[in-house]
């Protein structure tokens, strides 16, 4: 079974993959370098892993809208959460003084921003594909310093200057397999919906309402906007149960009549953070 | 009257800047080249414009989370909502064949991500600060072109290769004006409050549903994660009318006793988009 992921070696998501796989047998990984390409490559015979929030910097926006707007079919049949530690690399040791630039993907450098603005607030900031990408990048330029995580420095064989360097020290990504089935029930299970509600006073509020009455714990809700007009949105829940539990099933089909469309992403097994 | 703006000249900021300042007088432009040194370098004899969100990608999060939890006293005095256009632009006309990268601020790639497949599937994708920024990495380099509006191919001297190239026709971004007065009742106003609510089952809901009884439109809702725990959130909201309205002032102060946090960030008048 493939297995789509986004690279270069080295990135947050291969971690989180390897992770996924371990104890699994028969996976072959292929690296893929946007979102879009993952989850565009997807089809009966494979499966994906994507970033989809993080604690600090929020959703990441590419994954929800495809899910939501552009596959019918696509499932999340499993999600990892993955604690994040960005460290300040280098190909040698530098001082912070003597820093010209910092290389990293936008959520990286949003994530260490009072850093870099309390260390080296002369750097010039330089937006990359990846956090792998920007180790590239940095390869015999003197002066550059990327943001990425330690095993990434490791692979390639650079020097970590600082770690831990986020601004915010809880910092973790939440990951989501795709595939075209979801889950078995195990017991402990979540599980994702969209829906758009008509743009009146009181819509959200007639959904949520019905979560509330039936005891039903929301773990995530999010607002995309609509990609029609300024201020029209599609929500983005998750919740705790499984889809073919009995009652889960019946407040389902009851906010069902309520929205103007609904969709049932997955239900998959609840990831459970090892510290 | 000092008022900054994001930079280069050129950006769509910039174009916003100059609808705001119309008919106005006194007001001395200084560019910057992030986001965050626009807010923090706001005090009380200058005021600020920042993009807040666009109606295809959504809120721009690092203005949300500068608001909402690092500077006491920065209010929303008004807005401007800014049709988008984005553009294919080369320092020479150059067939769709002969593209090597395309340069471009990630909001504005995300944005236009379909029309680079279908058209130019094999171009690298380089991000950069600003769509403005982006023209400067192209000059003189041979098969790279960028993505920014019209405006800016004109101002720099390049050439538009094909325009209205976004994947959603209806595109417009709206920008907010900061300061630490927020604006007089006009009797066709906006509020923008963030709070957070308990842990809990229904504590959104909780104030969704004061809303809705005392009929109070909702023109956006918005999750941010709060920063401590993945599944934690603050949600931004805004709502018609000032909150110096009786009615308004009432229903603010009911929601109040059921956060755990209430921040007013200002009442301004609704910005009516001419076409």
């Amino acid at each position: 079974m493939k297995i789509y992921y986004l690279g270069p070696k080295g990135t947050y998501s291969e971690q989180a993959l390897l992770i996924y796989i371990k104890n699994k047998k028969g996976y072959i990984l292929k690296e893929l370098s946007t979102i879009p390409d993952i989850i565009e490559s997807l089809n009966y015979d494979s499966e994906a892993i994507v970033p989809i929030e993080n604690s600090i910097e929020g959703s990441v926006n590419v994954t929800l809208d495809m899910l939501i707007n552009d596959f019918e079919g696509i499932k999340i049949k499993g999600e990892i959460i993955l604690p994040i530690s960005h460290c300040l690399i280098g190909c040698e040791t530098i001082d912070f003084n003597d820093i010209k630039s910092v290389v990293s993907h936008p959520q990286a450098l949003a994530q260490c921003r009072k850093f870099i603005k309390n260390n080296i607030p002369n750097a010039k900031i330089i937006s990359s594909n990846s956090t792998a990408s920007a180790i590239k990048e940095i390869i015999n330029k003197k002066g550059a310093v990327a943001i990425c995580g330690e095993n990434a420095a490791k692979l390639y064989g650079l020097k970590v200057i600082s770690n831990n360097i986020q601004d915010f020290k809880e910092n973790s990504t939440r990951f989501v397999i795709l595939a075209y089935n979801d889950s078995n029930r195990t017991g402990n299970d979540k599980t994702s919906i969209v829906f758009s509600v008509k743009n009146k006073p009181g819509a959200l509020n007639s959904i949520l309402e019905v979560f509330t009455k039936e005891n039903i714990n929301m773990t995530k809700i999010e607002s995309r906007p609509s990609k029609k007009i300024l201020g029209e949105y599609v929500f983005w829940v998750d919740i705790e149960g499984h889809r073919c539990d009995n009652h889960l099933n019946i407040v389902l089909n009851r906010i069902k009549s309520k929205t103007v469309f609904l969709k049932v992403l997955g239900s998959y097994p609840k990831y459970e953070v090892k510290r």
